[in-house]
């Protein structure tokens, strides 16, 4: 890690040209930790320890509690004031394998991934027609008549945005697709990966099922191998398709929230929340989802550590178990901790890769919000605009706000993210250190400014 | 496909400014055929029909049969004088499965693919210390004591290069890497995969055993695991792989080289050869290596069959079977045709994906090559510059210039092929149609105005 000789003196200036209102030794500060943390590789060393020494890391496997373990030891290594576990009752799913291929009329494999939660397929597999939609909407519109017996194709492309908007759109086809699926007799389910590539990689993700409905083998293929469905569609519209998989439902066993504190200097029991979560899914290292998170919020606070004195209130990093599986642990954080919510400050967590950081929103009371961007000004010298006051927070923190709690979303330029997101092509290399750095800047900046902050940030607008 | 209605106009027009010394019939012809080409879909429609309706097609195996039935119909289909094909031994090799693990000190699943030709392991896997080498060499240096019982690891990256000749500098690891690791004791080898991607997919290709050395089992890493396994030697140099592949050799088969003829007007017997290969690796749909040339020669002879009447000499469009496994196709035909090679007027062959052609060089007698590079002057409206005379054909007709027979080289622009090369990743997806119709355009010109040429191309230097 470096650090700048003429740190005050630009600190200084910047804070000057700055003209806010918070005290300049605030935002001396601020800059400070945005100039330590945008020269330091802290964040990236995180990631590739994460990702390396533990690698694939699914809730209930056993490399989770091997994840736990590196997460306590490197807080600890790091100096945090505290750190400690909770633990999370989880689910235990293993992939096992999954194979697919066109039985006729031309013969060939495809590549697929079980979606999280499938079950198999029936031991000597299973041979049925393919039925193709263009989205879950044209699903259940269709009649049970012709969807009856045979495997349904969902074929939504996903949309590439900065936002990763195109996310939300097509996900309904993987979560809730093969109970609509099973509602009118299918007997599988294959999707489009929900990924803007066009990588021979199947996208993998949480899926549903429903009481009382069938529960039948979801899967997703590649873009590529949607295409190829496609071209042999337009050539003959009776396609059998082979689906073999073999997951397996286990039981469930304890996994842990890890958290690292900063202790806070004159307000201690109230918190500011930095999060990511600590599992990823089986297939890559959860390098940008979600070891990107992990190794930034992580740095963030190693850094408002290494200033000379800690902020007035306890920054708390929170390492989130299961939030893959369907948030597991950011739903038993809001429950366990639902006494104290009213001393959470603030909280954000990162969970999008580790595209650069172009804006922070907030979600505040609404009379508040001039003052929290001013509060918030010197992350501008970050390359960070201030937004608006509509943010969620990120998923495992997405029910705060429900719960009065304010939130932020320090916004991540996302267009590369599902090219990689849930797919084995999820490793490091496809971090830009760069970046990556300039998001632990600004984790760094926002949780030390909220943690001095003066403004109460509450009731939020119902 | 589209004709343009100003063609002759335009023809005579081009014609003329480019000054040639062959008759403008010729040259009309040929720019007629250029623009008919790029105007056209033919060619991918070609490529798309085999990678749909055949999909993979390892020589010796029951989809490679099916290619040789589609050859057969889509030659037919197309209008072609006369065809038929040729038998060829093939040996018969199955993938099986091929996994991967670091058992100690960092449990995780890696990405693998069996190398072509690969023995099995033994039945419960093969678990063993990494060795790592820079490159073949290093290997060869290297002392048997520490190579015995090991698996040897040789991590060369493959350097990104217009001409691929990145390649030839790291190929030499993955053909004879099992022989040197052998001859040392070693017990397996992974090789970094012979590629330019960062994708986690690993790149299959052939690979030699020798008679009396040990044969043991090969497989190559994607990019990003051998950066893992990179990851892991900077932090502790035992690090313990399990490799578990199940690859067989069954025995030999029949298959064909399937070929298709123009037949010439007036030298009928003299033969100007276009070639492609038919077969492919399993793992893609092969539309890159080597659907793509098989795409280029057909539409290229359709193109010349449609013109008013038949070139001079024949133009026989020749589908190679069995490339990927060692040339056997390519020496078959060498050795079957070896009395008429007289006749083989020059050859061409297509097998380097479906990259702009920017250049053609020949090999042809030295006095020769200035009138051989006016013939073919009027290849440069399709943006194809008259290169040098030192052209090795492509791999199937790659003896020929030992042989005495004339050959040429159209260069492709090969920056992204070994993105893709020999992994599940040759999809049609990553074909520029616009690309590959400057492909058809190419080959069209250039097997018209051989099969028309005055030129007598021989004696090659020696």
């Amino acid at each position: 890690m470096k650090t700048l000789p003429s740190l005050s003196l630009a600190g200084i200036i910047a804070a000057s040209l700055l003209g806010c209102q918070s005290s300049s030794l605030q935002h001396q500060a601020s800059i400070q930790l945005q100039q330590t943390a945008v020269n330091s590789s802290l964040g990236y060393d995180i990631v590739e320890s994460l990702t390396v020494e533990v690698g694939p890391r699914l809730a209930g496997s056993k490399n989770d509690l091997v994840a736990v373990k590196w997460a306590e030891d490197k807080f600890k290594q790091l100096g945090f004031d505290k750190v400690y576990k909770e633990p999370v009752q989880v689910p235990v799913w293993n992939r096992g394998e999954a194979k697919a291929s066109i039985i006729s009329p031309f013969p060939q494999p495809l590549v697929i991934t079980a979606l999280g939660g499938s079950v198999a397929t029936p031991d000597n597999g299973l041979q049925a027609q393919i039925i193709r939609f263009d989205n879950l909407t044209a699903l259940k519109e269709a009649s049970s008549e012709s969807v009856k017996g045979k495997i349904v194709f969902i074929d939504q492309k996903t949309e590439r945005h900065i936002t990763g908007k195109g996310y939300g759109k097509s996900v309904g086809g993987r979560s809730r697709g093969a109970i609509s699926a099973a509602e009118k007799g299918a007997v599988g389910i294959v999707i489009r990966s929900i990924g803007t590539d066009h990588d021979r990689m199947a996208h993998t993700g949480m899926m549903r099922y429903k009481d009382g409905v069938q529960k039948i083998p979801a899967a997703a293929l590649s873009a590529p191998d949607a295409d190829q469905l496609n071209a042999m569609l337009k050539r003959d519209s009776n396609i059998v398709l082979s689906l073999d998989m073999s997951p397996q439902h286990l039981g469930s066993t304890t996994s842990y929230t890890v958290i690292g504190e900063i202790t806070g200097k004159s307000k201690p029991e109230e918190i500011v929340l930095i999060g990511a979560h600590l599992d990823s899914w089986d297939e890559g290292t959860g390098a940008l989802d979600d070891g990107a998170g992990v190794g930034i919020v992580m740095a963030a606070g190693k850094h408002i550590l290494d200033l000379n004195e800690r902020p007035a209130r306890t920054v708390r990093v929170v390492l989130y178990a299961a939030e893959e599986i369907g948030l597991v642990g950011g739903k038993q954080y809001a429950k366990v901790h639902a006494g104290e919510l009213d001393n959470l400050y603030i909280a954000a967590e990162s969970d999008f890769g580790a595209g650069y950081i172009y804006r922070i929103d907030v979600n505040v009371a609404p009379q508040k919000f001039e003052q929290v961007k001013t509060e918030l000004s010197s992350m501008t010298i970050n390359g960070v605009k201030l937004g608006n006051n509509e943010a969620g927070g990120g998923p495992d923190v997405s029910m705060m706000p429900s719960l009065g709690v304010p939130v932020a979303s320090l916004r991540q330029d996302g267009r590369d993210y599902f090219d990689y997101h849930h797919t084995p092509n999820d490793t490091i290399d496809k971090i830009d250190p760069k970046a990556l750095a300039q998001n632990v800047a600004a984790y760094a900046q926002f949780a030390y400014l909220m943690a001095e902050s003066t403004v109460d940030l509450r009731p939020l607008k119902q």
